[in-house]
């Protein structure tokens, strides 16, 4: 029988991993504790030796590192298919497993609820003012420094999203309820997004940001997006707009934007990501209208287990069927899907 | 001209109460430093001498104390309208203002959405954990104290709102575009609540409670409703719900609700209101899933322009047509639309 090896335990679904894998595939758990020991367990006669396919999760890395060059050319060559658990794989170097013919997979729809109910918490906290005055309050303070007239409620006021896949096509459901205006930019319109999202191409970009009352980014790293909301783009915002991250942290500049609080020209942010997680810039929490999460977005029973059957799945229908569905953008001929990916 | 005092200053709306009483009223402003001064001014040939109407807002209070019943006696008997502005209108004794042919108005829509809002994110606070997150963030935990799992999506689960007024049924709308399953407990159904919101009377309360992941309260405050979220009502909750209070702490018994909470019967709160504010009761401090608000509900500057406008035209309308629209539903011959204030 062909072997998987599971690399980050499995919380939710060991259950319906051994259902998915039965008489399909030996399931291996990754135990290695540290990088040189998973890299002498791939040689011939290791533990992990034979393995076709690999269950990804970020949490492995606490103990084997990323899936960078190093680790992917160490993979033998019986490797085909990586299937990662969570929407974005930027710790995955891609490029190297395409190199060796190694496919790799994510879970992107399974997470778009919990991270765009996140957004929309930020959005509120930022525009309301509220993680303030509950410090405020759990100071002893009640609300003293709050300002009358410094919160905004939501409702009419203009949401731009900065990638308009499944998380940000989700937050714009959620924010229309309000409603919201929602304007998006994308490198290309998005053909399923309803009427009521308006598309504004690069050429109009700066005339999308101008009327943003609030700039929510969901694009994924890589190399194109690192610093994509750079100082131009932060200084575009009309004064006092805010943004909300729950994408990656560098996909911001984060001096820029601290700069951007300084002064005042945004009027706060709402940040559920970092560049150098677990790490947060000591300056971020001086900020009175900064809401700081510390990388909460998928983090609900409901959505973990959502993430572990699909990456799971995933696995199993590249034994079953050669492919799995959420083979991720890079393979495709054509942009995916809302062409999120090309941003 | 006929005379109107405003009781509590205006913020936003001073061009808009220009406009309104052009040629209809003097509007002369409540200066008084303390309730002896008032009074003293309410005597004939005092400042306020001869006023029909006063606007009033709760900040009035801090001078002059609240609109109890010594304090109705003492108005002149000029006085036929008292257009509060806010929803809530438990500072001032009704009854004895309807003793004395006194009309009071509140002014409900106008803090629909920005209470709704609070609301809505107290929900998600308390079902993600998210303020907690936010202190070990900024205690420099990262999420150390968080437990995988503890947090659970909104999606699909069951919001309970008591009473169904304006405020309710905007959190309703807000929470139906997860969609959460939204039931409600009125003395009566809400005929223009949509079929998606379901109904259930008196005899099965502990029916819709048992089935509830969050109970949000949405009564005003009055006799009949103090301690109305007793004890008994908390354990028939399910094990783990939480509850959303954006109402008036008194509605709930404080007591039992920290008990469940120490027991662990509660999921967690999220609290925007308090039995003695601007007090809060310390031991709330403690609870880690605990989400507190000091009285956000309305303090937006659209909310608060809306609701001085509402609440001035009330008192306008009083003058050109002899009633504002707002009159509070003691007043009525039915019960308030909703039947929320029989509840």
């Amino acid at each position: 029988m062909v072997r998987v090896l599971i690399c980050g335990d499995l919380v939710w679904a060991h259950g319906e991993c051994d259902e998915l894998f039965k008489g399909l595939a030996e399931v291996i758990r990754m135990d290695s504790p540290n990088r040189a020991d998973f890299f002498a367990n791939l040689q011939p006669g290791g533990k992990y030796d034979g393995i076709v396919g690999i269950y990804r999760h970020n949490v492995s890395a606490d103990h084997i590192g990323i899936f960078d060059k190093e680790l992917v050319s160490k993979l033998p060559s019986s490797v085909k298919w990586i299937a990662h658990n969570g929407a974005g794989y930027d710790q995955i170097d891609v490029a190297a497993c395409k190199e060796r013919g190694i496919f790799v997979s994510n879970t992107p729809g399974a997470v778009d609820d919990a991270t765009a109910t996140t957004a929309l918490y930020l959005v509120i906290s930022a525009l309301r003012l509220f993680s303030h005055a509950e410090r405020d309050l759990r100071a002893g303070k009640w609300k003293a420094s709050h300002k009358p007239g410094a919160a905004h409620d939501l409702t009419g006021r203009t949401l731009a999203i900065l990638g308009l896949g499944g998380i940000g096509m989700r937050l714009a459901e959620l924010a229309h309820a309000f409603p919201m205006r929602v304007v998006y930019h994308n490198r290309r319109k998005v053909a399923s997004a309803p009427e009521w999202c308006e598309y504004f191409p690069a050429e109009r970009l700066d005339e999308m940001l101008a009327q943003a009352d609030v700039l929510s980014v969901h694009v994924p790293l890589k190399k194109e997006t690192e610093g994509l909301v750079d100082e131009k783009m932060i200084r575009k915002l009309k004064k006092g707009a805010v943004i909300v991250n729950t994408a990656r942290g560098k996909v911001i500049d984060e001096d820029a934007m601290i700069r951007a609080l300084e002064d005042g020209h945004l009027g706060g942010v709402g940040l559920d990501v970092y560049p150098n997680e677990p790490e947060v810039n000591p300056r971020l929490l001086e900020f009175p209208n900064a809401t700081l999460l510390p990388h909460m977005g998928t983090e609900t029973c409901d959505s973990q287990k959502k993430m572990e059957i699909r990456a799971l799945t995933n696995l199993r229908d590249f034994l079953t069927k050669g492919k799995g569905e959420d083979l991720v953008p890079e393979y495709k001929q054509q942009p995916a899907g809302p062409g999120l990916s090309k941003l």
